[in-house]
């Protein structure tokens, strides 16, 4: 395996404070030549679950060799989980073994699992992001092997189903990104959402100003918009808000 | 043409969110070994208009040789507006043709301009920055040829004046950027807005604590600040706030 | 010397805005081929002493040769502060010579400290961190030699002690920074802090949920912190709230 062409970054840090600059300096330092790049990192904090469909929903768009360090680690160093990684149709992600890949090794057509048995020297016991996953990433990314035991099934993987109706993410303009591929509907579905029916729509500009609909957003999710409005103010969605998709 | 020094991303779609992280994953994927920088990402919001004026003031500090990718485009998928590229005084900017490259021409010593005729495979109506704009940038950066048509005018460039009395940015500190060069003002000029007169300072030291005035900013633009003091607040300025420049 | 690993950012500036990315942008062209990581960029606004204590916590899990650009420079064109350079330990940091840089030195084993003397020929009275600050880190990041004197003592350092009981930082989860290192503490040290005592704890999970306790965080320093509870809003800490150490 030579190296990778650029490590991305999916976590819940927040865009500000001193987290995230340390873990771009730890793979600066290591993966010299790679570019670090910020896939997201308003992830749904402390939500594996609703993170593992957005970062699903993510990958398709990257490079086929991206190493992805994610980190949606609630209760790290208290609760029990394994670090691992896991490559799927070509992409590694590295990260805690706790739900967030499991979705994307549930829509890939292969993947194979590592648990990671390497320590640093120094592990924060708040801070595996910086001290276990991003060198893990790093080595991954210069061409190195995963320092682990290759194990059948990914550890920690929840029983979630493939597609979640439910909001797992609201952007900045009130748009509610669902658990929900767009190809697992058919196109005449209607969805019902706080008592409102909405209709399929191919874009915004296709509805008048001013009315909610569900489109197939720039990533396969089923999306709740409106038109010139804050759909999730309108509607009173967040993440966890659960819909129903009916026969039209 | 060889290739360029770096790629600058110029958007209105925040620090936070899953869109530039796509973006910039295509740029690294497709221009490796150029450097991508966020030059700013919080640009106003669906408003070409405003944000012409705060882009054409920040190209002056850039590299000679820079790639913008730049997008402020509303009704994106909906709206008929051409996909361009132009060159001004050696930068290559690239993103839709509704104005908001028109006021960098209005302001350079050489344009030239081009239509983009080329189409991704996978092209998402509300995604032409990640499926579009980013992978000409790439092309254009690693020292490509524009993949388009050469024409007169830049496509969709509307009738803006070269200098707009006007706020089109409020930074965090409550600091109003006008589109009004300070170079085309005469030093004894004063601001009359929300009934109040300013005057000229060379910089926030010069007038006492609490004093709201006008100067000449870092990227030669007016702007109305307050010594310690958040001038839009005070005065209530906000993007598209118009005020009035007399001679003193 | 030869050129340095990468360089990072530690400003006031903001995640948003257009002042960090004309920032990047003259590192991107001057430095070509060093990776630039924002370190973090929402340090304590218009206060290098809060902002002195958290800069020295980051650097050691930095790269032994990384450049630094520093700058939290209230009053930068008004009030009289020399530009300096200081070496901490093989890293180098640009900045104003405010005290920004000062707790560093104090703890460094070995540091020098230069005076900059050069000036750039456009100097915006307002962005000395664009037009002086970053074309000096720039220039040594790349092997070149620090264009100015050196001098005995740091230009510019206060009198601050090397701890300092106060919160210096407030992450976005309420988890209150301190002044105050760790190992500066004998473990069975309390803190009192708004009619409050916490104990100290390893990490989050080690006290019931709701419980406000303190801890070694992953920078070495004190931090106040709640188990799923935001420590600052229950104790109302902000950026210079004082605390109490006592023994147990």
């Amino acid at each position: 395996m030579g190296g990778c062409v650029l490590i991305a970054l999916f976590t819940d840090f927040g865009t500000g404070g001193p987290y995230l600059g340390q873990v771009r300096s730890v793979l600066g330092e290591l993966a010299p030549g790679v570019p670090v790049v910020d896939l997201m990192n308003d992830a749904p904090v402390f939500d594996p679950r609703a993170a593992a469909y957005l970062l699903s929903s993510l990958l398709d768009p990257l490079p086929a060799d991206v190493v992805i360090v994610g980190v949606v680690d609630p209760g790290v160093g208290a609760v029990e989980r394994a670090p691992v990684v896991v490559e799927v149709d070509g992409r590694f992600l590295v990260g805690p073994g706790n739900g967030l890949f499991s979705i994307a090794v549930r829509h890939a057509t292969r993947s194979r699992s590592w648990r990671i048995d390497w320590r640093p020297e120094r592990l924060a016991p708040t801070f595996h992001g910086r001290d276990l996953f991003a060198p893990v990433a790093a080595r991954i990314a210069i061409g190195g092997s995963v320092p682990g035991q290759r194990v059948d099934a990914l550890p920690g993987s929840p029983e979630w189903p493939p597609d979640l109706p439910e909001v797992i993410y609201v952007d900045g303009f009130g748009n509610a990104w669902t658990g929900l591929r767009g190809a697992a509907l058919g196109a005449p579905a209607v969805l019902r959402c706080g008592g409102r029916t909405l209709q399929r729509a191919r874009t915004f500009g296709d509805v008048p100003p001013g009315v909610v609909f569900w489109y197939e957003n720039s990533c396969g999710l089923v999306e709740i918009a409106g038109n010139q409005a804050n759909a999730a103010q309108m509607l009173g969605l967040s993440v966890g808000t659960v819909f129903e998709v009916c026969a039209q």
